[in-house]
């Protein structure tokens, strides 16, 4: 019997880096994390990588003689093929940083390279709320809305290193669309990530007549106001807060509706702070998936919630180390 | 040096089905076309469907004997994995019709089955407009609006065989969109069908007030305007025809966008009638496309017009039998 493989996944964030070893059954050890500090410029980020990597292995009792690759995830703008960090807004000041093959010559081992949200929908994939799927979709909703997409064992990268971006989807017209961080207009983030709810949030408590704990909240808190406090209230059965939390399911779904008319998957995860409302809200998504998607499809795929949490980036980042050795 | 093997692909639709003899270079033998009569019911159309493949094996001066494999591509309803048409709009009355496991037995040869349009787009990347690239997305522009996806030599069927239905794309919110034919609201093929171009035009016409041949047209040949009178008009200089393209161009180039976003591929093929307008027309679309695209990927990627026309989903059928000879 073949021994299992043991791999390094890394995924690095704008504020912390994380990793652990995962082996090739999908077992998890304890993982690490350690800030990222990006404004330290690149060579700093790159001996954090390596010391982040270090930690790992020290933290599930093995030497790196035991690790037979590496894979690391990072936030675009990148070249996935190339292995390259080019231009990410969340890694400022870092440029054109040959992430794979640093770590590569630094710990002489195969190293993989994969975009966060992508490692993140793999991750789901091989041990989580994707797993034994054929296909699959995530969608990851914080501060913005990222993407994955895996067919079998193949992350559909793009040929641009953009595949998955289904933040960017439209779900309005260019023309009258809410405007996105990107510069155009209609897209999916502008309306469903964690910053664009409780945008619309304020617009719907400035135009809302009857009673609602949100403007009670709002005037008290301006500051604070989050998506959970308004995914709160939803519960709690303020009728504001649900029709903001209504709409978001909506515009998740026809994100949802666009994955099913080009990819036909067969099961779509939603990830990310704001699903951790549970079960009502993944109901919210499903039903409106059912009613706006091509029927057939429609009414057979899948709407799951992720299951990984903040591990799910290092665990498809190993997941990528281990498709080097296959 | 291994002898090159014959393909016979069969592309079956409403009205006529088409074969012909491919060999394993793409080299394509003179074509065959039969009447499809649906209305004879589906064992009529199982033996038309044998005869059509017996012609096209005799027009390349072949017998049986010389063919590998078999492929046939069919409009949808289906169940491509199952070989199954399920209840085909265009094919009524069949139901539930085994044709791979049909062809299979009546010739004794491997069979392949696909999506027509799928199929369709497989025969551009394999011999026409999307040879040699990574990664292919084909919109064709017919009475509805189809699609296919391909990556490499994989195409993407989906778990529902709804993979690339890319008509169903919604560009406009589902409350407010034009009305498809699929019964939902805001799909591409509702903005950017043949069909939908000349009401389009015909609801452009009723508000346009500057001078248009097109209402002189409307006005002498009611039931004639076709999206070709339509882009002739727009050729010589007419307003109002060249407003209707240009919305058409852009409706298509949001549909593009929307695969950018999902599978970021390195081609974007557009094929079926309204293509035949040529370069001026093929200029438009992919000027929108740079417009309202992601930057990254929009800038790079290519938009191209289909080179096989009406054969393309034959040839497809063909590439798809021999994929099961690798």
């Amino acid at each position: 019997m073949a021994a299992v493989l043991n791999f390094v996944g890394l995924d690095v964030g704008g504020t912390t880096m994380k990793a652990a070893v995962v082996d090739g059954n999908g077992t998890v050890s304890p993982s690490v994390s350690l800030r990222t500090n990006p404004e330290r410029g690149q060579e700093a980020g790159l001996e954090t990588m390596g010391e982040t990597i270090r930690q790992a292995v020290a933290a599930a009792g093995l030497t790196l003689a035991d690790i037979a690759a590496i894979g690391v995830a990072t936030p675009g703008l990148m070249d996935i093929r190339a292995g390259l960090i080019l231009d990410p807004p969340n890694l400022k000041p870092w440029k054109n940083v040959p992430v794979r093959d640093r770590i590569a010559a630094l710990f002489g081992k195969p190293t993989a390279f994969q975009n966060d949200a992508n490692a993140a929908a793999f991750g789901e994939k091989w041990t989580g709320a994707g797993r034994g799927a054929q296909s699959m979709v995530m969608f990851t909703l914080g501060t913005g809305v990222g993407g994955g997409i895996i067919f079998g064992d193949t992350v559909i990268e793009g040929t641009h290193s953009h595949g998955g971006e289904l933040g960017h989807l439209r779900i309005d017209l260019p023309d009258r669309g809410r405007l996105c961080g990107c510069g155009a207009r209609g897209c999916l983030e502008a309306y469903a990530s964690a910053t664009a709810v409780t945008r619309r949030a304020r617009e719907e408590m400035a135009s809302w007549r009857g009673p609602t704990k949100l403007k009670e909240f709002y005037a008290a808190n301006d500051d604070e106001l989050t998506a959970k406090v308004i995914f709160d209230l939803a519960a709690s059965g303020d009728d504001c807060a649900a029709k903001i939390v209504d709409d978001t399911a909506y515009y998740l779904a026809l994100g949802a509706c666009a994955t099913i008319a080009t990819v036909d998957p067969e099961v779509i995860v939603f990830g990310g702070g704001m699903t951790d409302a549970g079960e009502w809200f993944r109901t919210k998504i499903d039903a409106d998936v059912r009613r706006y998607a091509l029927p057939f499809p429609g009414n057979s795929v899948r709407i799951v919630f992720a299951e990984l949490g903040s591990d799910a980036g290092f665990i498809g980042a190993a997941a990528c180390a281990k498709l080097l050795m296959t």
